[in-house]
């Protein structure tokens, strides 16, 4: 990690890139404008003016304006990398999947402290509501419903979403016993079918 | 309901009971000591102390504490009196009991302002998270799992939670579409599956 900055070609600005001070101003320009541009308004190019560092180095560090976002506002991983590959295989293992993800996003010990920001700050400010919504629905359930490809897809992906949250929002945010302690294992296997059925199953 | 006010006996207080402005006053105390002590350390004698009232007034406006609670919060309806109905009764039937108060719940106009504030406080603030905790474990996933009889109840009913609290997040306070625009009917049909599963349902 500590080289990566000395592999930028031809970038343009007088600043120095790849210094650490480069990456946290992006990261700071990027809450601001999606904050108060929304996700869909916001531009690479006035986040980088906002940082003062060439756009280039935006996507040098964090590749695209999705993967810049889930970098910004902190979540442990990137819907719009992880759900494609859930719903891509055979659906008759999706369950699995998903318990095998779940496992792995509940066990991160340092996830209790950046969820419940993330959660916090979209249920108390309402521009990171709307930042949020349009990130998901941009990036998430538009793409990921052609994925899926039923005609009742996005609804089947906002389904997810109400599960996913809630179940952050319990452990995480009001730690309600014992769901707050139960091993991740436990949790993961009670709510993969769910998710599943949400998914690919029948809905009525 | 104009005329509840002249049915006390007995009282001892000064004040004049029955006006309206004695039962806002009891609401606003009651937030205040919740916030303040929590749920399970708020006493209705410090609520009515605080209120300038006779403690008999609280039970006459609201009947128990945990009543007293659910109309300070604003809740349109109280878990500890629905829940009980819906595990109590035929067992292959807690989907349909669960759809038609979901269609319910979901169908009623003013729900949105009120449950953002709730959720909205729960999330951002530690102390509203820590009443609803000690409420929901003391009123709600202990007296309901003693109902519901299994071994891991306590466990399945957060899991109740986790779909109920995630579900009113992403109609509500994140309003992703077409979750938030979709008729009560259709959220509560593929909804209700999933908390039948998590009552009474195999977890694993």
């Amino acid at each position: 990690m500590s080289n990566t900055e000395h592999g930028l070609k031809g970038r343009r600005s007088g600043r120095r890139p790849g210094a650490s001070g480069s990456r946290e101003a992006i990261l700071a320009a990027a809450s601001r404008q999606f904050a108060s541009r929304g996700y869909n308004r916001a531009s690479l190019r006035a986040i980088a003016a906002d940082a003062g560092v060439d756009q280039k180095l935006i996507a040098y560090f964090f590749g695209s304006k999705q993967q810049l976002f889930v970098a910004a506002i902190g979540l442990p991983l990137n819907p719009a990398e992880v759900l494609p590959e859930i719903v891509a295989g055979d659906p008759t293992m999706i369950a699995e999947r998903i318990e095998a993800l779940l496992v792995e996003v509940l066990s991160q010990p340092a996830l209790h402290e950046r969820l419940t920001g993330v959660i916090r700050a979209a249920a108390s400010e309402p521009e990171v509501a709307r930042m949020m919504r349009e990130f998901l629905g941009k990036e998430v359930f538009i793409p990921v419903a052609r994925v899926l490809g039923s005609d009742d897809a996005t609804f089947r992906l906002n389904l997810v979403g109400t599960q996913i949250v809630g179940l952050m929002m319990a452990r995480y945010v009001l730690e309600v016993e014992p769901l707050a302690s139960l091993p991740a294992e436990q949790i993961a296997a009670a709510v993969a079918p769910t998710l599943q059925r949400y998914l690919v199953g029948p809905l009525i």
